[in-house]
């Protein structure tokens, strides 16, 4: 046992105290007026409800998995720690979930209240907020593995180490399961409410987004904190995680340095981090964009300094190779993101072919944006190909391993520019149902466009990241399988039974994703009727949404004042919060259930060259999937802001209410739930289904 | 040298002869007025130019690729018979093209001329035109390979048969490479001419489809038959000789009876077709449905008895494994089916759930769509994974090509079934154009109906086969490196080039489906500015389109139809078809070529793994995007046929015109390129990637 392990730990008790300090400092700003705090208390209120009901829900599920886990192990003869592993890592993803959203809905307001004064305060509340997400969740990870590392080897229960990071992996096991869950009930719960505070809000009452008088308004800010900061959050928690432990297990083989290594990293990852985050400083006049780039690339750039001496000091000599892999891993999540911005960012060409084939109509904008989404799988493809191949020769199996870590080394402040995003972005519908002035918005508009980039970059680390770890998970599996087996696994593709995995694997991603939309389907259509219902049924409402449609407020009467100053409070917000609620809680347990079950199911019945194949199938399709998926909502999106600020097609200038523009927003309806929820959860559901295979390879082989 | 082999080549001769002989009974037939005679002969010159110029260009590729073939097959001191194999397979396919699309094209008049008497004549005509396509494809397969099995075997230039069979491999690539051109080609060509038409003629000028006064009228109905029947005849021809070649290549290992086994069950399976088309008769009054399916479930009865009896005829005793193979592949191909007429089917729920959404507007119904079409995806992979898992534990790799072989046997009698459909289609169009009566439209529309549950089986052949006949490719170009480098190649996906291979395989259906659409989005462009112009220009067209958009003929005044006579002859049909022509040509170049040089490339820098990985990725996600895409466009298609047959949604009625039509409409125009164009080419994709590797693998490697 190494006694600098309790450095490891104690840089994660340090991430926690920062999240600490700077979540104190966030609660002694400004929370603005009254009106703001309810709009405020309302929000934080309606996330906390999600999180309730979505964890009363996934503690019967964890704790029944538990129960199995450690009935597998004890019928094995193993320990069942590893069940306590489980619980662990299970709790630890959920409770970095409940701070980061937590703070997050506090930041919303602080950061509109800010606003009011200038930009350079706003970005500093805003990435305030963003910085405690991301240093809970890699000081989490970091005192979770790390902990249980310590006490089980100071338990000494465990015959050798491997037999320790074998109970180790059912951490990552439940820190995945949370994920997924949470990915998928999120990204469910948000396009719901978008959907119908959208569709009945804006298309058929003509009101505009955000307004208070539309009942879904809450639920929508509601979904922005549970599907971008909650869901995220959880994600890449799941890789960090994924990405530490598997390389644990893959360098046990080579040696106690290199099992040791990947936690060294991790720990220096978390100060590299906070020292990012004393990079981000704007003064007011200066550029923002400036601010998050010198954070996040600076913080990078020392990163690979310091994973150089880490590598050097604590491997043995001519152990290059490893740091090679990491510097591949790092460059091709930089190379991913910077495609995903060429293929989604506003202005781009493939962007602006879709808002040009808009002008035909919504069927040429529809097909033009799934045209870019499948073409935008090329690059980051054949980068993925590369990197695999790269890493391997580099350092082997553990180079993939590596390669992951290295993209996801200093996710404390990767993760606090990307929650930023909709911190700022949530910050802005406050603004606009506060009927704060116009340049409030604005400048929380300013805020949240400047972090475009690093949140295309975000994407592109967390796609990458994702493959990787996914197949230093797969790669795991295997060793884990020939290790309990005493033979080596070879899961050759024309094996029928690796065939036959492979095809049932990759289709896995197409069923996920079919399922994941239906439920936001059918969520955002009790979301339309709640509201329809409210808009007919409550007097005051539909006498103040009389007078907002009379136009202008200046030309308002006073009797038409007080009417939609009455109506404003009655808009039932609770309700809409609720059904989204109950939706998104109803709508995740399929598709988390066949994402759980399969690879058991498959490995039990089949044997582990079946598993194996549905393993690759899956990875491959769901990376591909993800990919198109996510690119085609985005550029759907942006060709509908492009066309919303003004642009010229064949020589005919269009803009907000022209025919290209209502073609375009029929292309951005469509991308929402493959952007937001279909998309980011096949992420999670490669790397999920790995660990599972991972964890049970002893029990079912 | 078996004697047997010449009743094969002899029973390829029938095929032919009997191609002839419904051809004259065709011609013999009356053409109808002068008007449809001239529709007739415009759209018959339309296809013809377009496949003069698709094999002007087509030529020089083929003789290009010989010529490399020759040559490296020389600096291997192997025979440059290969490249005389690929010459003769490329000109086979070619003339099954033209053979089908010349009858085709004279069937469609004779069609509508036939309905104006009654619904079982014109079947009988309808059918008659597909069953000479159906009979030349397979007559031209087994007339090919068993012709040049002979003539290499007399010539005597082999040292053994295994080089002999790797010589015949040549004929599949060239059959392949025809087909890519030609459904890629046919595919940009059909939709090209079909959005123009609709989105100027429908759309803007408001005039009915296949209205004579649309100049891209007739290039949409060209369109049909080169899309649909010289396409469709194309990829069977591919997938019939790729399974015949793969078992023989596959048997080579088992003993001489196994390589001859394919020949005499493709040789039996044109006399079954043949006897197939005397069972499709119908009386006037009775059921058209009932006598295609008599002729193909009828034929496929008759089908099983024939192999039962040359399997345990020819092959050694206990090889009722191979049998049972057989049965596993038609038994697949026909679940296949019926899943597709499920997901697709008018009335069906999937479809129903599509049009009901419409009513929310075009972005959930193409939310709907995308969501059926990606669940599609699930029952058909695990039908084809349980094939190849069945019919190699029956008979080893073997067993896999002898189910394709088993779905693809009467291919002759299901190609007729197939190309039937689209010679009811055009002679509508033709009806319509001619102006004929709306009794003989409402016929030909029955007939077209009739079809629709074949088709959907043959779509499911065709996707079961294409699978299928696939993975034997891929394990004879495993068995061909083996035998070359005399060591096991272990295509291990754990192997960091294998796990790179999959990757990049699995992103070139998503490339390849983006070109495709891409091109149509291109081609459909240049057609709507050249009608656009039409309209513009010829001031005849314009004064008849301000008549015919006065409302029904009744009111119309004499010189009112005066004007409509006069601009009847005037729209320039001509330059549309041109048009439609020269995009197609240009457009299928790019992802033609990417699909023959990606396998080569990938093989000669990386090897026989990564290649391995490649194929396999390739496989999988094009076998998955080819289920969705196909599907959900033809769940989009037939939701809008529903709603225009009048649909009751949540309590209200809705037809043509109204609000959901519109946006089924824009679900519709999304789908055509997916069903028609880039889903298809995916089928072809996977199979020539497969030949292209096996035919180049001994000079490779």
């Amino acid at each position: 046992m190494e006694n600098k392990l309790f450095y490891v730990f104690g840089s994660g008790l340090i991430a926690m105290l920062f999240a600490f300090f700077k979540t104190s400092w966030i609660n002694k700003q400004d929370e603005g007026s009254d009106r703001m705090k309810k709009i405020g208390k309302s929000i934080s209120e309606g996330a906390m409800a999600f999180l309730k009901a979505e964890y009363r829900i996934l503690s019967v599920f964890v704790v029944v998995v538990a129960c199995l886990l450690a009935f597998a192990a004890n019928s094995q003869g193993d320990s069942w720690l590893i069940s306590v592993s489980f619980l662990v890592g299970a709790f630890a993803s959920a409770l970095a979930g409940f701070l980061g959203m937590k703070v997050a809905t506090k930041a919303n307001n602080r950061t509109t209240n800010a606003a009011q004064d200038g930009l350079a305060k706003a970005l500093n509340v805003a990435f305030t907020g963003g910085s405690v997400m991301g240093l809970s969740v890699v000081g989490l990870g970091v005192l979770g593995v790390s902990g249980l590392f310590i006490t089980y080897d100071s338990l000494g229960v465990f015959s050798d180490t491997s037999k320790l990071i074998q109970a180790l992996t059912g951490f990552s096991l439940g820190a995945s399961s949370i994920a997924l869950f949470a990915r998928v009930g999120g990204g469910i719960y948000t396009k719901a409410a978008d959907v119908g505070a959208d569709l009945v809000g804006k298309v058929e009452a003509g009101i505009p987004e955000d307004h208070p008088l539309n009942p879904a308004t809450i639920a929508d800010n509601v979904g922005d904190n549970v599907g971008d900061v909650a869901g995220m959050g959880a994600d890449l928690f799941e890789s960090y995680v994924g990405a530490i432990i598997g390389s644990m297990v893959l360098g046990y083989a080579l040696g106690i340095e290199f099992v040791m290594l990947p936690l060294y990293i991790a720990g220096s990852g978390i100060l590299v981090s906070i020292l990012g985050t004393f990079m981000v400083s704007v003064k007011e006049g200066g550029s923002p964009q400036k601010a998050l780039n010198i954070g996040e690339f600076g913080s990078s750039a020392v990163m690979v300094i310091v994973m150089y001496f880490l590598i050097t000091s604590i491997l043995p000599s001519n152990q290059m190779g490893v740091f090679y892999a990491t510097l591949i891993g790092l460059s091709s999540g930089l190379g991913i993101g910077l495609i995903t911005e060429h293929y989604t960012g506003t202005g781009t060409k493939p962007v602006k072919s879709v808002s040009d084939q808009s002008v035909t109509g919504a069927a040429t904008n529809i097909i033009a944006g799934l045209g870019v989404g499948m073409q935008s799988t090329a690059i980051p493809t054949l980068i993925i190909a590369a990197a695999i191949i790269g890493a391997y020769s580099f350092a082997g199996l553990y180079g993939i391993a590596m390669a992951a870590l290295g993209m996801l080394a200093n996710t404390g402040i990767q993760l606090a520019v990307d929650a930023y995003g909709p911190i700022s972005d949530n910050a802005g519908g406050i603004a606009e149902m506060a009927e704060l002035p116009a340049e409030v918005r604005e400048r929380t508009d300013k805020l949240d466009a400047v972090g475009n980039t690093t949140a295309a970059i975000g994407k592109g680390f967390a796609i990458g990241s994702a493959a990787l770890t996914t197949l230093a998970l797969f790669a795991s599996f295997r060793s884990v399988v020939e290790m309990k087996t005493g033979q080596p696994l070879l899961i050759d593709i024309t094996n029928p039974w690796v065939m036959g995995g492979l095809f049932v694997g990759g289709m896995l991603p197409f069923v996920f994703s079919s399922m994941a939309m239906g439920a936001v389907g059918r969520a955002a259509m009790s979301m339309i009727e709640e509201v329809r219902r409210q808009f007919k049924d409550i007097p005051e409402l539909k006498a103040a949404l009389e007078v907002l449609n009379k136009g202008d407020e200046s030309t308002w009467s006073d009797s038409d004042k007080k009417t939609y100053n009455a109506g404003l409070d009655k808009a039932e917000h609770g309700k809409c919060v609720e059904i989204s609620t109950q939706s998104a809680i109803k709508e995740m347990m399929l598709p988390g259930l066949l994402a759980v079950l399969t690879p058991v199911l498959v490995g039990w019945l089949f044997g582990p060259e079946a598993l194996g194949g549905l393993l690759a199938g899956v990875t491959v399709c769901g990376v591909l999937m993800a990919i198109f998926q996510s690119n085609a909502g985005g550029a759907w999106d942006n060709a509908k802001k492009m066309i919303e600020e003004g642009v010229t097609i064949n020589g005919e200038n269009y803009g907000k209410g022209s025919d290209p523009h209502k073609a375009a927003v029929v292309g951005d309806t469509v991308g929402d739930p493959f952007k937001d929820t279909s998309g980011p959860s096949l992420n999670i559901l490669i790397k999920l289904m790995s660990v599972v295979s991972l964890v049970m390879a002893p029990f079912l082989f």
